[in-house]
């Protein structure tokens, strides 16, 4: 029985653990607070009291932590991953960091003997939930084989995009074009709003054509009925496009549009608006053409 | 039997006019220049020497012209449509152009007794080819009701959006979301090229979850090719942001994507690129980046 | 004695005509409305009930309206300049218009024997009051020359900057230039209150180095002090900007800061700030980054 | 005699170590390569091996370096600054970091008994050479006080603007005006020169008013001739707004046309552009139009 080390039990985490435990896994999990660890023990999994412990006689750890900060002291810090787990154990870290940041941590543990993956996620807190996330991986064909048991009790699209570093690429490239097909179904919105336009009908011709996309499946009634109830969090994504932004810069890419976008996504944040879900873009959209609801 | 004058028989409107005579319409029709008359004539429908001979026994006429004042001369020009057709005709404009001209067009029009539908489509030379356009409609219930049987001919989806001018406005918003999605996806592509990832698979993986688009399935393989040949082509394009923008400016709409994404399509066109797809946005969006393969 | 007519006596052309009179000409003034004329009678001109009368005996005249249609229906219309003023006048329109506007109505003019040129002013009502206005003229040499007598009863900086619509062209080029350095101001500013900064300090070496400008010098304290009184409307800008982008577009000019700052005017006007000065650019910044005080 | 150590004697540190030999101080240079300190030496004044031999006897230490990673490595590094000066020292840093950095510099300094000013410069290589350097300080009032001699002897403008970092902000937010100033030239160039325009005139028209600028009276000619030797490098301006960037995010600061300038910036220098004058926006700016000449 493999047993798998589970570090960062949020929102994301949480669920993630638990289905781990239903495919079978031995999971063994660290929060930094308490309650989700002793939730994770209620639905099988067993607890630890730090990462040392919880790593020890790990086969796979797999991290879900917020920032590229959080992911470089867990894994390289005092007592962390790299000072504790056992030679040849598989690093899967799913936390949502900058390219950079996977690249360097994956040369460290290769140091310590310690394989790594990053496998950031897409798919919100309903995908965590129902174990359809979508993987994108960075890292060596061998390891993304041994990763399979795990991800796939975790995710439904799941697929290797490159070496150590790849997967939170392509992460960035999908919070790059999610943030503006968000805005521009936003502004498209307001648009036919300031019209006299059937709105409904509007929105069943256009996603059925060049336009369509998955904001507009998915994400245009909630918009459409101002409901920014999240889903995912302005504020993450805000830091997603910062990722963005960086990675750009290191490697001398310009992105007209997404420079744009970011800053809307900043003001809405910089506004107090960070726990609304992204789709909130529309809430500055329409209080720029003066037809906000301001609240 | 139903006669249909057809005016306008260019690439998009010489394929709809012969799949208008394939549904059992007697179809006349119009050009400026006389060889696509004679196709049509060949495909089994009848020539005419002028507006005015087309229209005078039709019961309903159908317009396909490239602009704004290209309708509003052969419409209330001397000798056009309204000056030979007898009352009651229906007058469905497939045309792309400024809502308000529709609005006018649609007013001065009731004042001859001629009913007139705005009618803009979607869908390409092939969706034209097919009969499977997307057709975007303004005008009155009833009005729409009675040109159901023509428009079912050229079109898949039809979908009635509200009065005169509303279906030249979902138009202008559907170009406004394609142009978006369209550079996002080219600033993607740059983005992922710059960094060591297998594209294919990284495509695959971002065509699954939020950030999926009809612009990401459709049109990528043919952008990851730099194959740009159109399709759809930039300068029309950036005719319909010219539209999106005199209409956003009138009616007091704020779109800040919109606006960048304009200044880039105007740009393709400056340099020569208007006869490329839209998706030829890839190729500024490389050289912004110094990664141009300038041709 | 030099008899001018002078065609809209608002906010800029009251005292425009005011400084003509007191400079020795023989002003005869028409506007829309009655209390302008009035005003200019006590100040020592003559009345006209019609632009017919007011120019029927004008050596020159003098138009400042608001917009190019207005340009359009005083010079070209029924009753207007061309239909009523005698062989040989000089015209010099100061509204700011689309230069192809003012091209076209020189072109009509020429056939009429009537000598026009486009002669937009900057300086805004104080300018005027002092006749210390810059005019941007565009027309024939020879007509600049007549027309300098009537141009330094008005302005201080008079430059002849190339032939007919030259003059509209400068003008549209110096709001572009405007309303972007007001909006780097307002960036600047929110940036520099964000941090722990001595913000007069701060803009006077600012002042004095290569970010130095005529908008720091002369509009940042009113800024500070959230001092929006016009000035110079943001209506009028949006107009202004209106012409610059239709100006590029028609010329295949690309003005990516152009587009931006012109979205963020709009905006402005849009939540009904178009009432304010222009520096209120400043309020939409700092509500942007969360900082406003909405009023 | 006031010793003062100088480290950095690039084409910004050379020139003013000099000018502080003229104006008296005993100088002891230090630089990473060696003919710079053999240039200094030769200027009168002296060389050392080390930063930690350079600033050993140091009453004042002057640092001039490229990038915040420098200045964490020569000040806070081994065998740096705060290892090696005496307490008590002052140490002035002109190079233009993070403002982030320059604060935990001067608080780590701090515990060391050295006091920090950040004393970023602005004018260019002509003003250091000149002695004429714009200089912003941030730092205590007291430690401004004692480094007037000192700033004296290479600037010409010298304000304190607060406390410690507020040099690096308010240089930041002159990098952000300098830029959109530029580009803004840049547009309304190519703007002019795409119509029949007199562009020496429209320039001096626009340069007497509100759209006057140092970029326009200092920059627009070298613009016109396509004159763009730096002066100051587009690459140096792209790091600077990289500090401008995520100075701002780390405070919530929105800057829409601060970001569409450091796109295009960054264009230019992903291009091979970096080594051109600032001005060289000019070049991308008539490129995006179409009217480049492509080199």
């Amino acid at each position: 029985m493999t047993t798998v080390a589970f570090l960062g039990l949020g929102i994301m985490g949480g669920p993630m653990a638990r289905n781990l435990v239903r495919a079978g896994f031995d999971v063994i999990g660290f929060n930094r607070s308490r309650p989700p660890v002793d939730r994770l023990v209620e639905q099988g999994g067993r607890a630890a009291d730090s990462i040392a412990e919880a790593v020890r006689a790990a086969d796979v750890v797999v991290t879900m932590l917020p920032d590229s900060s959080d992911v470089e002291e867990v894994v390289l810090g005092e007592g962390g991953v790299l000072a504790s787990a056992k030679e040849g154990v598989l690093l899967i870290d799913c936390s949502t960091i900058r390219p950079e940041t996977s690249k360097s941590v994956a040369a460290t543990a290769e140091r310590f003997g310690v394989r790594v993956l990053d496998a950031p996620v897409s798919g919100g807190e309903q995908g965590a939930i129902d174990g359809a996330l979508s993987i994108m991986v960075g890292g060596a064909p061998e390891d993304f084989e041994a990763a399979r048991p795990v991800l796939d009790a975790v995710g439904k699209t799941i697929v290797r995009v490159g070496p150590a570093g790849a997967g939170q690429t392509v992460k960035a490239a999908n919070q790059l074009i999610v943030a503006g097909n968000l805005e521009l179904v936003a502004e498209a919105i307001v648009f036919l709003e300031a019209q006299d336009v059937d709105t409904d009908a509007a929105t069943k011709v256009l996603a059925g054509g060049l336009a369509g996309s998955a904001v507009l499946d998915r994400k245009s009634a909630g918009m459409f009925a101002r409901e920014f109830t999240p889903g995912f969090r302005l504020a993450l994504h805000h830091k997603d496009l910062g990722i963005v932004e960086s990675t750009a810069r290191e490697s001398g890419v310009v992105l007209p549009l997404g420079a744009v976008v970011s800053q809307l996504v900043a003001a809405l944040v910089a506004r107090g608006d960070g726990g609304l879900d992204h789709s909130a873009l529309l809430k500055l959209a329409e209080e720029l053409s003066g037809r906000g609801r301001k609240s």
